[in-house]
């Protein structure tokens, strides 16, 4: 099953560790590196067994790899190839995981203009926590990985980078990059923006109300604080890089929750029915597709009760 | 044990089909009696065993009920009311598991201007599912359930309430009807009907992007998904009745999110950053009380894959 001989994760926290662990358990390379700005992260994968070697030097680690896979926050996209591509060989494969897709080619390319070994992807997949203590194993499986190559993209590398997804347990799209970044804006960043808008709300509303948006927080905005829990920098990166999308979406769905707003204030029963109703369809069809989960109480540590 | 001698549901869904079941496990009352309009609801209430007997004439199952609990969609309070007043006893104590709780206790005053064994409650906990079949044990477990009486509420009546709720987990807090609908608004309410505007808004991206807002839906979506599922008549009663409320929650909602965008528009990330860590705190408080949520994957039927 072994299908590198080394990868090269370059940041190593939730989406790398967890495909580490994954890499480690399938034995799907020889070896296992990561290479990161922050030796504290390092030490940390280290301790945790997700790579066999580690080092603040790209030089030490980038040289023999023959995939590296970025796994920094996307704006950070440009600096990390800037410092690996002068140790890349001509025979390895750069792949990466962010979420968005259209910036990410746009800064790898003004490092490596000349690379058809770059595949541009996205595992569709994660929790709400963030750094390499929240690696888990299986977290791709089920899940849909989307690339975005173009016309001058390496077929070889193209088959490289889908197995590697495949043998953890992903389905492979393939879409252009511009496309991703408007459907991801729909099913992932929309989420998050709106469930952080809600969560940061409700904190103001504290101060008024005395913890009791916490404490009645089962009702419904307990869903929203998992989402809302995920790491601020990334997904301040997300927005801001996939500006054009967001901007859209947030302008439809305003659009729509005053259509809502307006059947509320006007007791329009029969608007709020047909919407709802629709919207409940679409749980039976996620449903159905496997992507799907239920709640179960988080258990509450012995010295918080 | 035992508490009660006749408990009466009117109405027995999801809320009134859990709490029957954690009455039969601790067995709280002698008897367990359910009345509906809809002989199929009690027709499955029976065959599950939720309760002893049901009808839907009031007449056979009211007199000798020393409980009733409205459990009816909130719409619907002053109809069932209507229907039980006639049959019950001074000694009864009335009471609902309704989410909104200033317009139930108009509509049932309505139909009974006189009573002072009167205690609006509501049980703040629940899945998406709706109907007699969705009763699950253990629903109310560490979580709040808010009664609303007034100055002329028999307390007695209010203890007999408080002891059925804290014997099935629950922990009691007393407010004004008016304060849990303006908190619940936050909490609950608004949630909702954000959670509902995606999914009916992802529905009809549907059209033009070919089923990729479901696939992808991992990402984030999917947690919108399962709050969305939950029942539109229900739901439509809910916000039509908290009208005053939910008219400012969303201003104030549409007000921050306007915020978000244009610091996106502008790129502000500090804006960002600062409104995104804010509620991260939000989530550790929430898992602090008891009342997060973690999510696990929905298992795939073997007929869908």
């Amino acid at each position: 099953m072994t299908m590198f001989d080394r990868i090269a994760f370059v940041g190593i926290g939730l989406i790398n560790g967890s495909l580490a662990k994954d890499c480690r358990r399938l034995g799907l390379a020889r070896s296992l590196v990561a290479i990161s700005r922050n030796q504290g992260t390092l030490d940390e994968a280290l301790a945790l067994g997700l790579v066999d070697e580690a080092s603040t030097h790209p030089g030490d680690m980038i040289p023999d790899a023959d995939l590296i896979i970025l796994g920094v926050p996307v704006a950070a996209t440009g600096i990390a190839t800037r410092a690996i591509a002068p140790h890349m060989t001509a025979d390895s494969v750069l792949t990466d995981v962010g979420s968005i897709k259209a910036q990410v080619i746009r800064d790898v390319r003004t490092e490596l203009p000349e690379t058809t070994r770059f595949v541009p992807a996205h595992p569709v997949a994660g929790t709400e926590r963030s750094g390499p203590s929240a690696a888990i194993e299986h977290l791709f499986e089920q899940r849909r990985c989307i690339l975005t190559p173009d016309e001058q993209t390496d077929p070889e590398a193209i088959e490289r980078v889908s197995a590697l997804w495949q043998a953890v347990g992903s389905e492979i799209d393939i879409m252009t990059a511009e496309h991703h970044d408007r459907v991801l804006a729909v099913t992932s960043h929309l989420p998050h923006l709106l469930a952080f808008n809600i969560v940061s709300m409700g904190e103001d509303y504290e101060a008024v109300l005395d913890k009791e948006v916490l404490r009645y927080a089962a009702g419904g905005f307990t869903d929203f604080t998992r989402i809302a829990a995920s790491d601020p920098v990334m997904w301040r990166d997300v927005f801001l890089n996939n500006k054009t999308a967001m901007l859209e979406v947030i302008g439809r769905y305003v659009e729509d929750l005053m259509a809502l707003q307006r059947a509320i204030r006007w007791d329009e029963g029969d608007v709020l029915i047909e919407k709802f109703t629709q919207a409940r369809q679409a749980r039976q069809e996620v449903t159905r597709m496997g992507q799907a989960y239920e709640r179960r109480p988080v258990q509450q540590r012995k010295d918080d009760s």
